[in-house]
């Protein structure tokens, strides 16, 4: 999987970061698609990417803030025009389907693809053989929301080698067998326990994406032990008590909550366009707490081991 | 006057042309700016001009569909975060009202600015001193508009020299009343008729922008005699039949308009992207007919004599 970061600015556009929007890329799920907000000119910032509209199967809206979904009419119409049939899902807080319904009726877009449109609050809001997505409040000027996305542990690699020794099995269609089931009964009458045929179970990823956030319990939670967290990062600590009294967070606070959730790597963005020049600073004040620690930028794709 | 176009494209935004917006720029009125249509990441482009958000006065925008208007509740929103305090105008068709106020709503953006949308159909939809802008219906496939700007003639230059010679007056306030008055009362008595003293009057110039539109006499209506026409050309003539099934124009038919109108130039925009590479043609196929004929492309500037 592979985060591609299409808007890493907060607010307003800038000639250097858009406004918030971030692809997933699933290879290893049939190049599936899933993006995180949609700031207006998400759409052009795809045009530069490797990212097809066509390929983007869910949305997940954090809040309402115009620099979070303005791009999502014109995305959803585009998406249309460039031969989208699949159906296409999108979650956010109350009031996201009616700004996608009032949009798409008043502009007489006609979507070529089923769109269904979830209105969510917190809890499992997805699930299926391969990912839990699971949705929590965090605190903003308006409802905010994060998402825990836990990718399902796998079996472990099939010990070929020990299968043919031990068991004296050729490869056919019982070697798919290893996978599916904990027991096995062979031909001759024995009993197998699949797992000692099995390399280590391979630990499904943990990414956790956050809206618009100051540091609250509902961050540390989502953010837990996950493998990546990406956390806005809109001003320096020596902003602070503007941050807080805006719902946003310090890049030192996103450090701090990636810390107390145990995360593996953070990923900071949303960064304030005061900041144009100087975003660096913000990568220092986090990694001065916690490390791993990047910065994304526009177009920034980052490989999620 | 000065036309700077921010988005030439025709329904999708590509690389190459953004959808459609262009500002009017009017240092001769005190930097007055006024955009028609705002498509999405008007805002965006306009961050690669010397347009300033805070100068936009009015906004005319001419139908509904979201290559013109989706750009609308970012660009409003901005505008308040740049400290744009002075009231803007928004005209355009049934519909836009609740456009801008559901986004603005529903995102809980707050302007700083009083703003005033106006639903319009056809007729004198603004007037004052210097300007007359008149509105009128074009046939697309939802209700589609387009805008004639009608500068107001002005008097001619002050013939300084005549005024010393013959009425034996030294510059001062009275100067002034030359272009106010059609008569002066001197202090020694004499009758002036002020039109003896001035040169010619300088005519007001006509400027026509045109929303999507198949050809029909409202283009012509509104073109009539224009300085510049701004005209969709969607497509070449071999796509006719298409470009009047979805209610556009080839560069021909815009053509054919100017030329019906008897307009000056001719300014062509509103290029399909099929045409990436080959929007040549089209200013081509017009130039065939009439002339002169220009072809926009984004960012491009063009100086309204």
């Amino acid at each position: 999987m592979e985060f591609v970061f299409l808007g890493t600015g907060a607010g307003v556009p800038a000639k250097q970061r858009n406004v918030s929007s971030i692809a997933l890329i699933m290879p290893e799920y049939k190049g599936d698609i899933w993006l995180f907000d949609c700031g207006e000119a998400t759409q052009h910032q795809i045009l530069h990417t490797k990212v097809k509209l066509s390929r983007v199967q869910k949305i997940f809206i954090t809040h309402l803030h115009g620099d979070h979904i303005f791009g999502l009419p014109g995305l959803l119409g585009s998406r249309s025009f460039q031969g989208g049939i699949g159906p296409l899902e999108v979650y956010g807080p109350k009031g996201i389907a009616e700004f996608i319904e009032r949009n798409l009726a008043i502009s007489e877009t006609h979507l070529t693809y089923p769109i269904k449109i979830q209105e969510i609050d917190e809890g499992i809001i997805y699930e299926d053989d391969t990912f839990r997505v699971v949705c929590g409040r965090l605190e903003h000027v308006i409802p905010s929301l994060g998402y825990r996305i836990e990718e399902k542990d796998k079996p472990g690699e099939l010990l070929v080698d020990k299968i043919k020794e031990q068991l004296n099995l050729t490869p056919g269609p019982i070697y798919k067998k290893f996978k599916e089931h904990e027991w096995l009964h062979l031909q001759d009458g024995r009993e197998v326990r699949t797992a000692d045929y099995l390399g280590p179970t391979k630990r499904g990823r943990i990414i956790t994406v956050l809206g618009d956030t100051r540091p609250c319990i509902g961050a540390i939670r989502l953010a837990e032990q996950a493998d990546v967290l990406v956390h806005e990062s809109t001003f320096l600590k020596d902003k602070a008590e503007g941050a807080n009294a805006f719902g946003h967070s310090t890049a030192e606070q996103a450090a701090l909550t990636a810390k107390n959730a145990y995360v593996k790597t953070l990923l900071l963005t949303h960064i304030s366009s005061r900041y144009q020049e100087s975003a660096d600073a913000l990568l220092s004040e986090a990694r001065e707490l916690f490390q791993p620690c990047y910065l994304a930028h526009d177009l920034w794709s980052y490989d999620i081991d």
